[in-house]
């Protein structure tokens, strides 16, 4: 409408599914609601199936479609490179773009392994000296509520940090008929629940707590071994899909259905972990709870806008778990959203990631969560993975 | 992209406030997600403070502001007139609208009066005639959870309602600076807590009994009854500012705080509604309970994706409330989002209102809730307050 | 075993139905968890059915059984007359034993009429000037969360009081089949809902805010008029059995199922109220919120051990509703019982009744809630059934 | 009263503390709610402080006193010996009980050792040949929503159990005053946290799902080592007192504060434990969950009257978590209790023990949970002990 004097900033995303819908949606609404000091243009979506990516890039309103990844990379009118496909190929691509020249959100989990993810990170660093910024998408850290926990932690509300206890569950795969995915083959997704959900509960902790898990000692489990091969994956943003009856042909599930394992963080806190998709009735419930020696923080994603509080300097007669509805215009990202009390969903995760990053470009400073985190969140489950073969012997997380 | 051979909806909105802004972001995003028969086109932002809108316009992508609301209507673009505005214009803005032939979507309450309301509700059924569709904005009817809550009952499983109680409580008036604005003046919101969050409950309550209130008994009250006069109201989202100290001039609060009333609905249940400004601590909860003779349903939208139902017919020793996470690909409205256990937020609410209402013109039917339903709601509000005037006296709501 | 030199307590009970059951329990076990400066002693249970007495006697050590409620209070050993029979003889029987000089403790509602409860409360200040102590037995003012709701009231914390809404839901008549009893006779009981759950209401919300209800609007409904005639009443502590089929006798239920008024408090507080047996999916739920201007309160009798406490004091940033258990030694009753997160349950109400009667019994005070207090709430009921058969006209409240 | 024609039951009990209060509650008040075939009578009460004992001994109505707790076994007038002291004594005491030929309960963890377990195993095997009882007091089991659980896994309506979570936490070592007592220490309590409130959720955890843990994974952590000693122990039901400032001495703690480990049980399931006394602001939650194939359960004894259960057979559309409020008739245990919504507390569960024993006692067949079974949860305590101590490597458990 107006001349808007903004610099625009030129998005390619490689990748259509479940996180580039999510991620498309945040590219096209972040200016609505932020004053973003660049103007976020969805230049071109690169995916392998042109026409299933025309179909989103429809909907998004992405100007341009690309079969072939390095040409996404390599247009002009790209300035950031946003990877949403399976883990098998953010090495490559986030390298390439990073050495192009280009910013890059990469999602989670950095990468299939240790080894790649150092390559990432170094790659991020050589970057970083000619101002390109890298930053690993776990979102979960702009959730509202998580973020007042960081804040609330920071500020020494809860002390000393004694016990942390996380869950990442879902249940999905609970139901034998449940299709293969690109999910459950390890040489595509590089681990299941550990490193799809697992990765998750591993990097909102240590953001939250300030600190770092420095051993573990793990078990892991694949439940269901054999699953029904389903239609070509890639076609939405659906999981769990379920294959009636008949006489399908079978796929080797090759990755962990769930994993648990304990944790001892820098500070010398107590930890459980458990990351499965067979928690009955539990959808997609991320629950965290630290208890610290003066309060203690609870958070569960099926109640998103919700932290509890326990804050020990409130006398015992009143003391109690405060229910805070993370609404309020002084709650973080709230400001630009609805009145006290208007609930925000699982997207706006991804429009305040997308408004950090942008800010980190616009004032030439790194975003965080850095591909150093990421590389640090691989090292975690790496070392899960080690000690679930040796019999859940004490693994030190490797610096 | 892709020549998308599917017409367009020109729609052109009156107002950019807080609803203004939910309703543009509706209208930007409804086919990112829905395989809409007809595209949506942001034609046009109407507003008297052209600087205002155009910022609003920007944000989301509004292809032309006009300042006369007039203009607006009578342009051959625009399908549709969405009218956002106080509501002391409905009732002139939308009958011009449907006169021109143009599809309304007026947000509630209808009108400030019954008067106004019987207006708009012979101005629909004229235009029905010829094919122009009218629905007034009770969005909250599109929260899953709700819609859900109506399937239920009209599945029959909670049996002949017995108790209907609801609430909608807030408490950003209880501060007393919390400044004036255009809600607490009569002559521009007809009435407070009542017709603005009142409103809601009603027409909640008799959506989801599929039922009629049929009389009230009711008082009414306005705690604080002067306010610092703010800065030009219609400054964005925000509602419940705080004007510190010092000597402002103070502005007369000419509306309800909170109304209380007893209700009667058609098939005999009783009930109780409040709505509140002043609900310390709660700060959007529309709370809604039905008791029937085969089972009950519970509803907080501080808590929106949930709906609790407990099932007469479970057997006494397993029997309780169910937390159904509203969030599975059956539910209403949730096949297009996204998997299990992420939720949806205020704002999704209007989205699907703008996936039904264009469905309902693609197939040429009229869309709920009619201008009939708004003028139903209006004459219940109109029983409260001549029952609050008549020291409560029972008033049959007219018919 | 020791030589106790406390002195004791005769106590004569009348009734030994559900009421009977509760309070036996109480006098049998106060002293094994406070140090009471009176010994209470079972020493007489009354009851015309003398078999039946006897089987509940035996139960808790009763030593003595009467068929002849006057023969209780006569006896020498007796100093207190605990009324447990139906509110139809409450009058007479208190009355009695006041002039008689026995201490009385009497069961609420405290009478079936405002006549008979103000010729209560006349002896029992005549009674009073002889230091005999007359108390009414509304005991879930003892639940810990309710005691600490009303010092939190007190103490300031939550302001002005803007907003009261009490509901009593039960559902147990919800069954067609479930059979008559004298709780459903108006005769016996007086009223039905009303005055057997919303009596307590009544009372607590007076109790928790410290002011006066000063007028209500009414609604009373009978759902279900005809019932199957079951076993003679009396037979234990159950409500709600059911009558199987079959060609059984039907009784008139001349009491309401269900009641909904609207009252004003003394400091100006709107109020709702809701008193039902047809509550599907509540059991016994006493659900209490009181909004002030600078906090609220909220609790549910359902989860009796807590007391929901908003502070407006907070910061909004951590703001929310706490959750206090109200478990911690310096809770109301609490340091003589168990540890901090061990609940507590229903019948603790009323051995903490008894520590309170026995107590004041024992300095020479009144005790609370006096016959006085009774009366008043008394009145409120009565209030609310004029208000009712007047189509819901305001009804002051008798002073 | 009448001439009662029951056999009775001498009880001797050895400890006065907080579970010699808790039994002395249950012997004195089970034969008022339940129909018990033997009237327990509290014989004799055990304890070396005499004066102590007799304050206890007459709150409660034991008859006799005695300083020496073999001159208790001794009695002819006592049946059934009642082990309530630190677990450093229960293997002497049990076993000498079992060869005088009297029935036992033993408070858990059944002995500090597995060995001591093991004699008493050994004992209670011998002594059930002359129709000698044994049990050990896991009163846990005998909370009606956790016998309710217990019945739903039996029925089969969750499926195979996948998953167990189960925390026990408290937080009343977090205060670094809070005093020395002889759970602190090695010598008397066994072990610290893992011994004293793990091994309630190793035993509820075996018993719900009818299946044993098979090894473990294991830290375990002295948070702060040094604690102020207090006055002498045994003083009553409280635990976590303070002691202000000034100059006390200190004494060593010498057992865990907190211990974590993950677990296997034999039908495959995954399981974390946690066990601890700093979980600020949860007093004593005992949280399970279990997620089979078929459903799901949640308990959390910090709402003890509440089971929540998943069932996956319902439509996915109104399927969710159910909050049963388990005070119904035909819940276990509560046809003797109160109606509908009418809460047990904490001490209930013993009340429940004491009637289940006393009702194996008298149909001459072994109770349940059998010496056996305790010896089976203090070898997985070992395990974990050995596992915390030997880096976390997964320890099988000792058949």
């Amino acid at each position: 409408m107006t001349d808007d004097d903004r610099a625009t900033l030129g998005v390619g995303m490689l990748g259509y599914a479940f996180m580039g819908v999510a991620h498309s949606h945040a590219w096209r609404n972040v200016r609505s609601f932020f004053d973003v000091p660049l103007l976020p243009r969805l230049t071109v979506l690169g995916g392998r199936d042109v026409q299933s990516a025309t179909a989103v890039a429809d909907k998004f309103g992405w100007e341009h479609v690309e079969s072939d990844w390095r040409a996404v990379i390599a247009r002009d009118d790209v300035d950031l490179v946003d990877v949403c496909t399976p883990g098998d190929s953010h090495a490559e691509m986030a390298i390439a773009a990073l050495e192009a020249g280009k910013h890059v959100l990469c999602e989670k989990p950095l990468a299939n392994s240790v080894g790649e993810a150092e390559q990432m990170a170094a790659a991020a660093a050589r970057a970083r000296e000619s101002g390109v910024r890298a930053m690993v998408g776990f979102t979960y850290r702009r959730v509202p509520a998580i973020a007042l926990a960081r804040a609330v932690v920071a500020e020494g509300r809860i002390g000393a940090v004694r016990h942390v206890r996380a869950q990442y569950l879902q249940d999905w795969l609970n139901d034998p008929a449940a299709p293969m995915s690109w999910r459950l083959e390890k040489a595509r997704a590089g681990s299941g629940a550990l490193g799809d959900i697992g990765a998750h509960i591993v990097d909102l902790t240590q953001f939250i707590t300030g600190e770092q898990i420095t051993g573990v000692s793990a078990m892991m489990e694949t439940f269901i071994r054999q699953r029904p091969i389903a239609a070509p994956a890639g076609s939405g943003v659906k999981l769990g899909g379920h294959v009636d009856g008949g006489d399908v042909p079978l796929g080797e599930v090759t990755v962990d259905d769930a994993a648990v394992f304990l944790g001892r963080f820098s500070g010398g806190a107590l930890a459980t972990f458990e990351a499965t998709r067979y928690a009955t009735g539990r959808k997609n419930a991320i629950r965290i709870e630290i208890n610290g020696s003066q309060g203690a923080l609870a958070f569960d994603f099926e109640d998103m806008n919700v932290l509890h509080f326990y804050d020990g300097a409130e006398s015992s007669q009143t003391a109690g778990f405060r229910r805070i509805l993370v609404t309020e215009p002084d709650h973080p990202y709230l400001a630009a959203w609805w009145p006290p009390g208007h609930l925000l969903g699982y997207e706006h995760g991804f429009t305040h990631q997308a408004l950090d990053l942008v800010n980190a470009i616009a004032e030439g400073r790194d975003p965080d969560p850095s591909f150093d985190d990421g590389l640090r969140v691989q090292r975690v489950l790496a070392a899960v993975e080690q000690s679930a073969v040796k019999d859940s012997a004490w693994t030190p997380v490797a610096e």
